[in-house]
């Protein structure tokens, strides 16, 4: 990886939270998109600061933007962005949204960068790098067993039928008695798992410019992420996400996931 | 309300939070009570700093506490101290729990605090004044329609069975083509409505400590507090809990709630 990378990637959450702050808790303006999901002028302004910077520095690389769409599809490299990850969070103002951006090679994450402009948090995964939040080493937290394991995911509504059930029965065994995972978070959850609040983030139906950064970001940390069949995440992921802080629950979390 | 009242509150808070950052983030040594709910180092030493104040300065008020119990119980004037509404969020490290602290004269909610010690955020709410954030004023925003409203609840692993088709009702009169109603937050959902981000809350099997703070608050800033019947909240309310911004949207809520 070329430090000139992850430096622009640097610059690139700059200008998205440059963008993103004089809007916090403003009017939103948001509106519902086809796929029913928000976007406010925050979303579109971040994501045209970050677009202009590639643009002029980098002009053979790709993008791929939640909300502008792809440029110079089939590059090696390609900028996946995501300026709002949790609009419904910005939007109620609640300031655990994130920005994301990743560096796809060849269809492969290797650069992630979850970046929470309100707070001034930023984790920065690198592939064969250690995963830092703010500067400093983020490292997962070892977790014994699946019983007292601390889940999250950010919305029930976000599973089909048949995968609220596969998360319940995860739920069930993480809260033998009562449960209390945690929910809303989107993007963050996963910046907190890397630095070892978290055990578990399950989720489905996310896009690669939702799950694209967190790769680098959760395996940086000794963490790991897969679909909910184990499978590595790249391109063509059926947009069923699994980050696990512990390597070791992986075999447990998919028994369960399936029904064992 | 005195206005000695009303720094002593301030002064709890600000004991409370003392007791709180340091812990935040770290080892939470987190243990499951006898309600399944959870209980951390920063929850005890939090509520032991905002009793010794009241024991020393005002030794004939009641305290009603979350984690230490009742003293002088039947006082006409009682303290109601929640150190960490939301500790699953402060174990996972997301810092929009809070403490929350209610002065009730005879049984009523008279003053209200909820305070974010991590972002430096306090709500308060005096019955006859208006609601502030951080000194300012705030203000819950107009809600002209039921469809377009931002919902929030906590968990919705809160809600009885029943409860959870009621609560369903009103998100799919908010959001008709898709439910996105912003999931965890505990108190810091009614802080965000007091200041016209949020429009509707809906929460059940609530105590007396995690709501009594919040009516002065919702209310001093033009929103309303009910239960699901409509009933205002008191001491002997049943835990199901209803703010709105808009208390012109109060029936068509009900309405919902109720199956209508």
């Amino acid at each position: 990886m070329k430090s000139s990378d992850i430096a622009l990637a640097a610059r690139l959450a700059d200008a998205a939270g440059a963008a993103i702050r004089p809007l916090f808790r403003g009017d939103c303006n948001e509106e519902t998109k086809d796929d029913h999901t928000a976007v406010t002028e925050a979303d579109r302004a971040a994501e045209a600061a970050m677009r202009a910077i590639i643009e002029a520095e980098l002009p053979d690389d790709g993008i791929i933007g939640e909300e502008y769409g792809t440029r110079n599809e089939g590059a090696g490299r390609q900028w996946v962005l995501d300026p709002i990850d949790g609009t419904q969070s910005f939007v109620a103002g609640r300031p655990i949204f994130g920005t994301l951006i990743a560096l796809m090679q060849d269809g492969w994450p290797v650069l992630g960068v979850i970046d929470q402009p309100i707070l001034g948090e930023r984790w920065v995964g690198v592939v064969g790098q250690g995963t830092t939040l703010n500067g400093k080493p983020a490292t997962t937290r070892r977790c014994r067993s699946l019983e007292g394991a601390r889940v999250a995911t950010t919305s029930p509504h976000a599973f089909a039928e048949e995968e609220v059930d596969a998360y319940l029965r995860v739920v069930a065994k993480a809260y033998p008695k009562h449960p209390f995972p945690v929910y809303g978070g989107d993007c963050y959850n996963y910046g907190l798992l890397a630095s070892g609040h978290l055990d578990i983030v399950i989720e489905s139906g996310l896009k690669l410019h939702d799950y694209a950064a967190l790769v680098p970001i959760v395996e940086g940390a000794s963490g790991q992420m897969s679909d909910w069949q184990g499978n590595p995440l790249d391109a063509d992921s059926d947009g069923s996400v699994l980050a696990l802080g512990e390597p070791a629950r992986l075999e447990e979390v998919l028994e369960a996931l399936g029904g064992g």
